[in-house]
């Protein structure tokens, strides 16, 4: 048995990121910069200002970055644009909208839930009949592509009725923003959180939100932190071109880094492009073995894939993954309620080559474990 | 004119942190790991377990992980330990005090200023009355080495007082943890923050809060903020051995490769003296050419050093950091409201080397700008 290797000897990472990044990605750290540094400033100032490029938000929309994981910038965007008079729907169809309703019961912003199923895209007739009937609903949360189940949610429709009924929509792009096409002309929104370690692969370590200028210069007063506190992070890297507090210098160089190869790759499309192929190309080969994928290809985001689990009792998850990870393929365990199951990410510096390597590693566990048959419980 | 230089070819920080750091420390980030992998997941365990044994908490003192910078750290544990009915005495004489008390202003926690000039210790006198007089006070907050002038605040004598009237202490020690010794065993507190990129020679992006247990335990509730929950931190991580939302991965393998060079050179009496001879070599070697401390040595951290500003005309800051800068040595500007001040710091991947070398540059560049005395203004 052979294990497959990337460039820096690490197994290939098939989550939804943290996720295997370029060599140089990665060797862009190996050095120190003052956080006063004019070079390290320069590096910020560019990788902000691609980042609203990337959002198409170029004169409208500013990028904010914020330390931390993606979920300290889906906090600070709820906290920052949110005010504690506000009310926000949150459109629930996984872990992620889940953890918005728990960020605002800690935070005391007052919410209601509009929950679908795992497997169900969220209901847009019962959003707009939520906006006509709650007058004192003042946002809207999406979630862009659920990593829970891999469902992409549509953003548009959302963002249309939202902006129809007068509302603001905040949206959690964590893991689309930069191969799914999401363009801040056409979708109206007043602030979109995402992270270094997603489809930009880069390091994780920092997240940031894209703002509609306008609407960011509206929250003054409003941040219950002072760290989560997006306007006065906006406003002290506008004034001084510097971090408010230290910035993690090393993540935020090799996001520079991987701005560049993004672009090299062609941007959005390029990088989309890419995620789906490795998304075919996966699909196509584990059904070929009698998986069943949780979702229908109309709603399956290229980001992250869900497994049912089959029914054959000698297909012992542990020994599945195990199995696998000795190949040098790392999958992720299932987060679903609906169904038992697992993913398998298409996400980060993976290609046709590394999919067809994990599918091939796939086949000979399956015949480790003296599995035949892959179809799950339900379809047994 | 030569140009000093790391083993990474970077100039040299001579700066509170972030910092320069060995070449092993940064090298150990050129890899991926998931944030579920096995040995990820020990490399998190011997971290935090580390941290405590640093602190000398073996059996009684957990160490929590936070991400992001130490303001983070900072403000997770005064709004985790410090619930909304709580009352905090803040002792400032500087900027890191100053940012605590925002902290509480933002985040609504009740609180009362202790303040003294910046190069002056907390008046211990007011503190016992204090806590004598207004019973509502229920934790005092104190910083260890206040970085804005480099003073060593006398934190046994402030722990002595506060356990003493039975209140509760939370100490920021961003800049001291590792370097200058605050054993738990025999100063009680109940949380101390401090980071990665400070004397433990990390890079930054993660910071970590040592709580005794038993308060931590009490905690519950107290948050206003998901991400900053210290509690929900600490339960996820002992639960699951895993971090509860996405970590700073590559930050905290630096910061594991970080601690086993902390541990060969001796653990804190090692770390502490080498700063404290960097210190010393510096403070005779700017003295010798004229520079003026603001500090007294008995006040003096051997963390960073501000010298005053010299009276003569032909002293120009930016052209005296520049000319610093171009030959391989990074200093820091004042902070101080007290006096027109730079500083130069003395901690990091640094020896007698490399201040002996920045002493000669500051010599040259005297010799550069006409400057023939160092003396201060008011001392001119």
């Amino acid at each position: 048995m052979t294990a497959a290797r990337s460039e820096t000897g690490d197994p290939f990472l098939l989550t939804p990121g943290p996720l295997t990044t370029s060599a140089s990605v990665k060797r862009a750290m190996v050095h120190d910069w003052g956080s006063r540094d004019a070079g390290f400033m320069r590096i910020n100032r560019e990788v902000l200002d691609a980042l609203v490029e990337v959002a198409g938000g170029r004169g409208t929309h500013v990028a904010v970055g914020m330390q931390g994981s993606g979920t300290f910038a889906v906090e600070a965007m709820l906290t920052s644009f949110v005010p504690r008079s506000g009310k926000v729907a949150i459109l629930i169809n996984g872990a992620y909208g889940q953890r918005a309703r728990k960020v605002c019961q800690v935070a005391g912003r007052a919410h209601v839930a509009l929950e679908t199923p795992e497997d169900t895209p969220p209901d847009l007739v019962a959003l707009e009949r939520l906006l006509a009937s709650d007058a004192s609903v003042t946002h809207v949360f999406a979630v862009h592509c659920e990593t829970t189940s891999g469902i992409l949610n549509p953003i548009a429709g959302i963002a249309a009725i939202v902006a129809g009924a007068g509302r603001r929509l905040l949206i959690d792009s964590m893991s689309a923003f930069g191969a799914l096409p999401i363009d801040a002309a056409a979708v109206r929104y007043d602030a979109l959180a995402a992270s270094s370690n997603k489809c930009l692969e880069g390091v994780p370590g920092m997240g940031f939100v894209i703002c509609r200028e306008e609407a960011l210069r509206e929250t003054r007063g409003n941040a219950t932190t002072l760290v989560l506190d997006l306007l006065e992070q906006h406003e002290a890297m506008t004034k001084t071109g510097q971090w408010r507090f230290t910035p993690p210098i090393h993540v935020i160089v090799a996001l520079h880094q991987a701005i560049q190869e993004f672009r090299a790759e062609g941007g959005q499309p390029g990088r989309g492009g890419r995620y789906g192929q490795n998304a075919r190309i996966l699909i196509d080969g584990m059904r070929a073995l009698g998986f069943e994928t949780l979702l229908p290809d109309a709603l399956q985001a290229p980001i992250i894939v869900t497994f049912r689990m089959p029914a054959d009792p000698k297909f012992q998850f542990q020994r599945f993954y195990d199995g696998l990870k000795d190949r040098g393929y790392v999958i992720y365990p299932g987060k679903l309620t609906v169904a038992d199951s697992f993913r398998i990410g298409c996400i980060g510096r993976l290609g046709a080559a590394e999919m067809r390597g994990a599918l091939a590693a796939v086949r000979e566990v399956l015949g480790e474990l003296g599995v035949t048959a892959c179809a799950p419980a339900a379809a047994a």
